[in-house]
């Protein structure tokens, strides 16, 4: 394997740690401050998962593509731009990242390694829900591409933001998050049970922005 | 019709759709959990609303202008920039992506597709802080076109969150968002009978921004 | 006088009272709705006035320059950029435009155009708060004017943002705003007779941050 | 010592008293007015502090690269950019701008200049978070320096701004901060018997950014 291969595989693991890390902790700081109010939670969990991504692909995206994310992974090998293998290793890499990044929040909080989260996340809404967050995630990086990555790091960073809000699920949009979040039982937390139906969704919304944006790019289109 | 166009239609119906999915969506994901704080509900309304608009302007503009309302794309047929029979296409695709937004947001939080608000939004404070809204958004749109979509994304995302505060009616400030909103009787929505006022004011506030754009760019004003 | 004159003059008219209505209105909705809790108003307040900042700048920054505040445009004079006789237009366009700014705000609102503030700020906290907020925002845009419109604009927004909280009287740090403010009574005014100390404070503030940046850039003193 | 040299050690303690300033300022501010309820505080405390990096680094950057911070200087001792005898200048504007911050901090907000810290920031958990905390700020600064001044500044404002809430110690990552931080007993405060440890876990986390930053980018990596 090649050093610049292994340095785009530390960079999605490396990112996606630092991802779930902020995502786990912020939860725990947040749910430990709010005195109970989840909408103040929210606030702060959204705030810091959308400005930590805009620093991970700022800072990464010339060394892997910053993807941290199972399905803009496959998105960008259907577009041929990662090739099979790497699209593996890739996977592998923000797997691990993702369960090093919660059990990092958790030593940081001085909280058990794993824990297990009791709500329900399930039914028809919340389905739809990590549809929409995935297809809106996918589409917004594939429509800002061509502005540069200063672009598409503002625009996930945002879209995340806005998604914890808009979605019922407050939009987990990412196999390896969905995953890792079940090893957690603070406010971001997700149960094991519950994880296959996200990860579906979030399949199903990845593949629709694909083959809508390729249908508003087919050559001859225009 | 051409591609181009059809690209541009489907660019403005998903637009609009997601920044009503967006507005509504994070609406009652911030009445569930704000335990009654009306400011804290604005402020993830506001924040969630001023960040979908970047990143739809900064992922759409290429496709179709990224206008997601009625008086901008009035504005721009009356700047010639848009023919009549594209103004035509795109209040149509305003109009049905918004409700679209609508239906999306209450399915994903399992509410009934269709709801009604209650509370008056009417008075003179209402029409001119619609006026006010509209004018402002407009004036923003027009005086930062010439820096590029990056700073007119940022602007107008700015514009909305700060407006959402300085203006008594919470800045609808767009013809299809306010029709839209009349459909859910979340804390985003309208009385239907509020409706023909705030799109009057915000009529009159997008010409007032026209006429006084074309004022500082006359030929020979310089 | 030229039609480019005139324009800056209603750029800046009109920029400033945009200014004071986002100040004062967004401080009327955030006392109506955060139920006691002057964190969340002051969250609100700070955010909308950080915000509409950025849009002033990026929207008129190329038809006066975008000061809205006498003692940047003091400074400015000192600095040789405009001239006496424009500082003179330029003060009272300010004025004018910040008072049109708080009657816009009480207007939308449905209050009484004008009313009075009761709470003193007054002391040496207060003084050196004023000194301090007027010299960081001056520092602020004499040290970023060189990376161009955006950063200052960025600049700006952000500083007022941060000085909002870290300055004991929630930086004013404008005298024309601080003029205007002392007609209203809601969550931003303040009384009349605390007026002249502020702008005192104010214009040192500014002046050191005239003279230390010449100090920086002195011919021979790289 | 040229004129040059003297601008840039200026710039430093200039901007490390400002970024204590706002970081014990708001943290006051946000304490006085937030009716108990630290989430509150930390959001208000998160956002100051990030707005003011971004507005520092823009202002300084081209005076003395904006360190503002001794394990990022000594970072760039390690990368040669900068002399040991302008590593030692720069550790002592720092350390000076540092007390200078907290003293004004409280001059404004008309308390003792200086008091006293009392609950515990201590234990395995606090000193991973400082280990964590530095290492991504030092880590977010090298893989972004290639990005240009304004990308370094939006990704070391929006780090800190997720650091406060991801890291059980809210990120304090700097030891000049550190420090200076030991004198005030407000919201923001660190008893000085704490202070060691959290240096020392800060240049481990520094050092591990450097070495890693030197492996992504070493002679034949690629």
């Amino acid at each position: 394997m090649k050093n610049l291969a292994r340095a785009a595989i530390i960079a999605e693991l490396l990112g996606t740690a630092l991802l779930l890390a902020t995502v786990v902790g912020s939860g725990i700081m947040a749910q430990a401050l709010a005195d109970g109010n989840a909408a103040i939670m929210l606030l702060a969990n959204s705030l810091a998962t959308g400005a930590i991504l805009v620093v991970l692909i700022l800072a990464l995206a010339g060394e892997s593509g910053a993807h941290f994310n199972p399905v803009v992974s496959l998105v960008f090998y259907l577009r041929k731009d990662i090739s099979g293998s790497q699209l593996i290793y890739y996977l592998f890499a923000q797997l691990c990242g993702a369960v090093i990044g919660v059990l990092l929040a958790h030593a940081m909080f001085d909280q058990p390694l794993v824990s297990e989260y009791s709500t329900p996340r399930t039914g028809q809404g919340q389905f739809l829900s990590e549809l929409v967050a995935a297809f809106g995630l996918v589409a917004a990086i594939l429509a800002t591409l061509r502005r540069g990555v200063a672009a598409v790091a503002a625009s996930v960073g945002l879209y995340i933001t806005a998604a914890y809000w808009f979605t019922a699920s407050t939009s987990f949009a990412n196999p390896a998050v969905t995953l890792a979040r079940a090893l957690t039982g603070s406010f971001s937390g997700i149960r094991m049970v519950d994880v296959p139906m996200f990860i579906l969704a979030q399949l199903l919304g990845a593949m629709l922005a694909f083959y809508l944006a390729r249908g508003f790019r087919k050559p001859g289109s225009q």
